[in-house]
């Protein structure tokens, strides 16, 4: 019995997509929904009852960040991660997969989750090589890892990832993956992808032993190579999962084609989450290949930076041309920053070093990118996605 | 005719002590009050909702930061201070003054508020010795100073002080005066107070010359000398101002003593407000020396250095002792903060250095001091300051 529920409300025609309902212990996320992120048990600069404010359904805290800081048994006895900070909605952790090698270790480089793609290739690392790197040491049994904050030696496996989890107790949890570099060769990625399979295995068992109340999702590997995306869909997909994750990078042009050949062969009655991709011109190709949920901190860290969503594209509120500027940062938006101040007065607060540019900035730009996905939550209900998306993107000119 | 009105509901026996209600053209401040600090138009890490919920009364923003930031014109275009930083309720900016004196020159040190008296006296500074300081220079026309954060050279004088306040757009606005250093000579605060009662008037002149809706305060100066300080009283109390300003620096242990030679002069009936005060232990003696309002960056400075108060008095949030406890900052206190998180997770916030925390503490602390003085209020009314005063004072330990 899982703990979760999934509902397929209608499709969109010819396509992936489709809107729904998850219902969790802590509510119900109807689907498309664009998930927060709350890496350390806090969605920077905001408070719960904004982000409600907002819209936002649910939120998703990094396991590696809280293993570290405060503790899994210091959560677990202070209630549980919604408990804890204050969130009363539904919850998700990541597995710590992807931190633990983007921050721990990073095969000497920063992993990201969309890779650009270059003319000249770039020389793919051999398992020999892969493997000196020092700060994070895989083998069957896990990952060796170092912390990124003061340097500690810590060791992550399926099994030790999903007692973490128990503890932060979370209502959608993930199952512990290897996280490939973007440029990792057809031969790496196999053999992460075949580890990751058998780390899903144990995570199930892991789970199952702890007799948790909580939703497991499997995730989905395979790098940029169709063959294993398909293969790992179609093995992640035959396990026991409540639902499932894609991880891993992608190459940025055909990103959702790739989306595309993962959620193919999954199962249509479960729920998928496309881990780490949010930014506004990717919420229709995310959704019409099929995914129902999807997580970003880009929303957020932009907002710090000053970046802000606007129906035209980003806007760098440190530009000159909005020190004077009285109209609201995005023209009819119905958020509270763009309701109640003006570009004039953000771009000060930004000018000024004030910590409130923070809270009104990710105002927004959450605002931005959970209504543009309730909208088309909607467009998938009443018929009219793909107009919505030619709309939106006709006028949203994609930022670098 | 004043563009507020003020009123005297009850006073306490045998003291300068009185609870009342000043009428401004954004609502009414029941007083006594503490009035929250938002020095660049804005409280830091707050939004107005949050500082309306806090049960703030009224904000003082600072002349001599928004002068240089984002500008007096910028902000008199936005329609004022309230309407640009979307704050409903009255408003207050000081002259300029003590910034110029404390950030811009600070007489080769930083100028407090309260003095620390020491055993053996300081070395009295001459005028001359006291004009050769580089960043401010004083003659009768008013200060030249350099800015604390590009070194720029800037004049101020009363009509510029006047000026740049009725662009602000305040409810309340105050008369430029000379803050001097607390160790300054006999010799030095007569002069200095002298200059400042003739920017007194040059303030009203230039007030009453630009017809504005607001109303202004003359500032009482006089350092830490009796005669001086009636002297000021007496000469800035016959001057036609809405209401009095008591500033300068005093003697940490005397503070009361010199603020009630002050009140006992001042005209009863109109409003006095003590200029940078506001520590929980401060209240009880600015209210029964007579001061209706106050205002002090303490509160949300030591709220973002992790210093909350608890009704037994400071707690540095770092300490070990918090790390696991689950228990509200200050038990009983019914803050936002109090009623939804712990020690334990606000503790977190602030070792992961989280924006929240800053939010979480600065609410804490600026609803204690709010509900604090409110309670002075109700107890002036049915008359138990005295008990008020001995319950609080003998529970909460003063910290360093």
């Amino acid at each position: 019995m899982s703990a979760i529920s999934f509902s397929i409300e209608k499709k969109i025609p010819h396509s992936l997509g489709r809107a729904g309902k998850i219902t969790t212990p802590h509510g119900v996320i109807e689907t498309p929904a664009y998930v927060t992120v709350g890496t350390k048990a806090t969605v920077k600069s905001l408070t719960p009852e904004q982000l409600k404010e907002i819209g936002t359904q649910v939120v998703l805290a990094n396991t590696y960040h809280l293993y570290l800081e405060p503790g899994p048994e210091l959560i677990r006895d202070a209630g549980g991660l919604g408990k804890f900070m204050h969130w009363e909605g539904p919850t998700m952790t990541d597995s710590g997969g992807f931190q633990v090698f983007s921050l721990g270790a990073a095969f000497g480089r920063r992993l990201g989750k969309i890779g650009k793609s270059t003319k000249t290739p770039k020389a793919e690392l051999s398992l020999q090589e892969e493997e000196k790197i020092p700060l994070a040491k895989i083998n069957e049994d896990g990952v060796t890892f170092k912390s990124h904050s003061d340097g500690s030696t810590h060791v992550f496996t399926p099994e030790r990832s999903i007692e973490i989890q128990h503890n932060i107790g979370a209502d959608i949890i993930f199952a512990f993956d290897e996280c490939t570099a973007p440029d990792a060769s057809h031969e790496y990625q196999k053999e992460a992808m075949e580890r990751t399979h058998r780390w899903a295995k144990r995570s199930l068992i892991e789970h199952k032993r702890g007799k948790s109340a909580q939703a497991l999702f499997g995730i989905v590997q395979g790098g940029r190579f169709e063959d294993l995306r398909k293969e790992s869909a179609e093995t992640i997909g035959k396990m026991d999962f409540d639902g499932f994750g894609i991880g891993g990078s992608f190459e940025e042009e055909d990103l959702y084609k790739a989306v595309a050949w993962v959620n193919r062969e999954l199962p249509e009655e479960k729920p998928r989450h496309l881990l780490g991709i949010g930014e506004p011109t990717d919420l229709f190709g995310a959704v019409e290949s099929g995914s129902d949920t999807f997580d970003c901190v880009a929303p957020t860290r932009l907002a710090r930076n000053g970046a802000l969503y606007t129906t035209h594209g980003r806007i760098n509120i440190f530009n000159a041309q909005f020190v004077k500027d009285f109209s609201p940062i995005d023209e009819g938006c119905a958020c509270y920053t763009c309701t109640h101040y003006s570009r004039a007065y953000v771009a000060h607060l930004f000018r000024a070093n004030e910590i409130l540019a923070n809270t009104l900035a990710s105002i927004h730009n959450v605002y931005f990118v959970v209504n543009v996905t309730k909208k088309i939550r909607n467009s998938i209900l009443d018929g009219s996605f793909f107009k919505l998306k030619e709309e939106f993107l006709g006028k949203y000119k994609r930022g670098e």
